[in-house]
């Protein structure tokens, strides 16, 4: 999709060009991996039931394999690094190489079996969140099963009575391990490839990171004061953007594994919730909406016609999670004279500059010297100059005579004359009427 | 609607009584102020197509007017002051001469230009929350258009193509604008007057700020540990009530652009969600509700008919949302003898007063030295005594006889004899039976 | 219902065995207590209309008697001790004997008067929360009515229009009160006992404590960071399973009083929102969820079929939600060499252990030293090991054969073989295949 995109290493010919087996011969399915950050041309399926792939942000889905009616997955639990946006390398917990682990698809009927290694220090578990199964294959440590220690591969096999919008992760030192990043996006494609049919389907889940700038892990304890607000593990402007076609029915499935609801805003067009992790809503029952406020542990599925042409700004419209790392506790400048504040300030919090006089406009423009792996507070450039936002946010391109299928970012949106906000010179219809 | 009302500056004699004009020479048509915080009466258009005017809470509707099949208005985005309630000034940035700036009121199928200057000392623009317009009107700096300089005027068109609760708020500097105030409501009305038809029409967004006690100016920074949780930048005893006759069917627009979810709960009133920043909800998917949770970037129409005479509590139903600036972090007195505390607890927090060790009511009722320009924690006269509120808190007054269109406030309620809870004697109950 | 299970104290002989008079002989109606935190079987109704009982999580239902037409029940406001877990006693404030109060049932058309005793060191009121009420009975101290001084008892008179899912608290000093743990459930059953009709109905209301480890006094002006997160003021492994038989219909109704939204996930099963605090929600209207959104100040009554047999998770799904008193500002030691860090760190937060280089897991298993009256920070057992949660988390027992009514603990649910995920021979795999 981007120049960052490169390919899968580790799985068998047979699941996608340039890949290399590490298991071919032996009984264990590939468990393949990823160590970047680039988004995969949606994959078709090879074998199985025929579905339309989905397009993970910044992700992948997992490559599997039919054995004897079973369709076979294989997660393996690690330590990871990602990209958050270029510039920032956070070492979080993930699978297959990457946080979040690749998307899990298959499709309604299929009798699948997960298997999962954990390479973690730790042991863990994996639950399949929203999907109904036998209460062993759940997933919560202690209650459900034995905990997975590490070194060990657990299986976890189920049939799909449902379609759908879920997500997997740890029930195990769970706020740890979910705080760690470990967390993947799971789709259950309708039997009948009519049913629910839209042009274009994305997915991402949220996650939000304590890492102090300048250094690489994260701090799992922190409840409430979070810096790095994501959309799967990755901050603006590192967010692919979503490309569709003018007058294209697109989807949007989004989950929530932060510590706070998320309220999905979406600048242009109208939206409806289709689905939940709950499944599909009745069309009587939905709103209209143009925000979706997103609590955790649920997944929403907005649909929506992509009904005009345009680069359209999508984002949480909580102020605080459009910023990278900031400090919340610096003072309002605004009015103060701030001869010798800088210098003090410095001190206390290295590598960050106080606030203008004027507001924080210029820090979108300025080269800061900032602290080594870390990001900008405020950041992004569009045609118009800087766009000044970080964290959750990204842009929706609508263009007409995009071919369908086809998500090659198209650039910026022109503009046809005549339809830009435009300065008027106040002077001359002030003397001149 | 209250002695506080005062009137309008600055706007030209067409458009009500008592303005005065600034441009009304000129081509760029009037940008007129306000320096109060009462609640205009709700004002009648006087070109363009007839709707039924919203009243804002403590605010006022922009005046307009029409050039060539174009309804005009003109923003000007500067410093202001706001006082939050009596007692209290806030130093705010805003609208034509208020925090939030004056409602913009249309109809469906209007063409509306908007002007906006910026008197701010950093550049601005405006995105118009949820009006589905062309992409180059819809506001994002860098992304849609070129920022606003300082002391430059844009200009802003677009046809209306549908009716709801809508808000207007920068995506400059975004962050800081908005917990500066920057932020306005527009209601477009539906094109036949007789739809979506409410005898009363209450609107307000909801605005948190940290002003540190003895300060003016909100800490642009802070994420979540915000003192004044306000409507239209006002906070209890100071933000107006709502006055309907018994039996109208009342309609209440609310916004959300805080940072954090509001769950606002209304006494003795069933209420629906009737319409969302995304249109109107259709009858069958509303559900019947006391507390609405609305979340940031979200526009929630409850409507009701007030069935029951009274004055009826409206609040957030966040305890911490209905007070005033306080210390999060005093420790609990109930049930420690403070004999010393209180000096070493003053030394640490200049002007607050120790919790009781019976709780913290007496609050509601002492008159204590607070710093200058702060207000009480808890505060509020009731008819019954104190009523020890703050914040996001007012009250919604139902009355039998209400003229239509009247918003006088017609004092507390007179209860009919025997429907106030009453003490009994418990000695005599107890001996007597 | 559990081995903590004791009787009910001071009530007579025609609410209930085992009961005490103290005042059988006086016009005021009794005001039982208990002194535990043991759930109370399901109590028919003595007198009045029949209804089908709720199930309160940890607690119990408040006689009445009949008096001439009316339905009589007697609160008192009070101190009290609450066990929230086996090792940890909170002193809050709560109503006869223990904190939540006791749930009030009637019937929709039932004439209440419910008298309010306050033993507290200040005054208080009682907001009947989604009532459809005279205003003069509504609660609201200083608004409504005069507040009710320390002593005094008042009474609440008023006819329900409406059945549904309600509660109760103080609206004075409403901060305080609500975070001293001063709230109840208000059940109000369908005249007609076939309306709404389900199997099994529980209900509880969810608060938050701030108890600094060692102490037993809430900090009640915490705004955001709470330690303790509970249901009826219980934290797992303290709250009560909910035991349901296979195939049957059941409604778990319950309350938010924190200070922010509980995202309860219940696993295994779909459900939806029947009711409101607003009233029952038309099933047209209804959406599939597995984990629904419960804002403060709202009431959510669920319903699922509970066609699963097993073990199931029910949480909130803030993972900080599932833990215990923890400090949430720990550094993150995963990877780091700790030699020396503990003592540090000892000093600073006495009572606490370093996390492991390894993860948290390891916690779930120790026995630490702790402080007196506190809990660990995750803790549980299953059967196959430790579950690693706290607070806001139980499990629903679904089991076949289990008797109409019977609310006995049946134990771990005896997965049938092979129905667990399993353990894998990995070196088997790879050099056999």
């Amino acid at each position: 999709m981007t120049n960052r995109r490169q390919f899968l290493k580790g799985a068998g010919a047979a699941l996608g060009a340039g890949l290399v087996s590490r298991s071919a011969l032996a009984a264990l399915p590939e468990s393949p991996s990823v160590d970047h950050a680039g988004m995969q041309v949606p994959m078709e399926p090879a074998s199985g039931p025929w579905y339309q792939p989905v397009v993970t942000l910044n992700g992948w889905s997992l490559p599997f394999r039919m054995n004897n009616g079973w369709k076979e997955f294989h997660l393996t639990a690690e330590a990871v690094e990602r990209e958050v946006s270029p510039g920032m390398i956070a070492r979080l917990w993930g699978y297959n190489g990457q946080s979040p682990g690749p998307t899990i698809e298959c499709v309604e009927g299929d009798r699948v079996r997960i298997f999962v290694t954990n390479r973690l220090p730790e042991h863990t578990t994996i639950h399949w969140h929203g999907i109904f199964l036998p209460a062993g294959m759940d997933g919560v440590g202690g209650l459900n099963q034995p905990q997975i220690p590490p070194g060990k591969t657990y299986v976890y096999e189920f049939e799909l009575k449902q379609s759908g919008t879920f997500m997997y992760h740890p029930h195990a030192d769970e706020m740890v391990q979910m705080a760690m990043g470990m967390m993947g996006s799971l789709v259950v494609h309708p039997k009948d490839p009519e049913e629910q049919k839209v042009d274009r389907d994305f997915c991402f889940l949220m996650a939000a990171y304590d890492i102090e700038p300048g250094t690489m892990t994260a701090r799992v304890n922190t409840m409430l004061d979070f810096n790095l607000w994501t959309w799967n593990s990755r901050v603006f402007p590192g967010i692919d953007h979503l490309v569709c076609g003018l007058d294209e029915r697109v989807r949007v499935r989004m989950g929530n594994l932060t510590m706070t609801n998320h309220p999905i805003h979406i600048h242009g067009l109208k939206f409806e919730v289709a689905c939940t992790d709950g499944g599909w809503v009745r069309p009587e029952a939905r709103w209209p909406e143009v925000t979706v406020d997103i609590a955790i542990g649920q997944m929403r599925a907005v649909e929506f016609i992509a009904d005009a042409p345009g680069d359209w700004a999508m984002h949480c419209h909580k102020s605080h999670h459009t910023m990278n790392a900031m400090g919340h506790d610096v003072p309002n400048m605004i009015g103060v004279d701030q001869r010798g504040v800088q210098q003090r300030l410095a001190r206390l919090l290295p590598g960050y500059m106080v606030m203008g006089e004027r507001g924080m406009a210029d820090m979108g423009e300025m080269v800061m010297p900032l602290p080594e792996n870390t990001l900008p507070m405020m950041t992004g450039q569009g045609q118009f100059g800087p766009i000044e936002m970080g964290g959750m946010f990204t842009v929706l391109k609508v263009r007409e005579g995009q071919p369908a299928g086809d998500y090659t970012d198209p650039g910026w949106y022109r503009y046809p004359e005549g339809t830009v906000a435009y300065e008027v010179d106040t002077e001359q219809l002030t003397t001149n009427s």
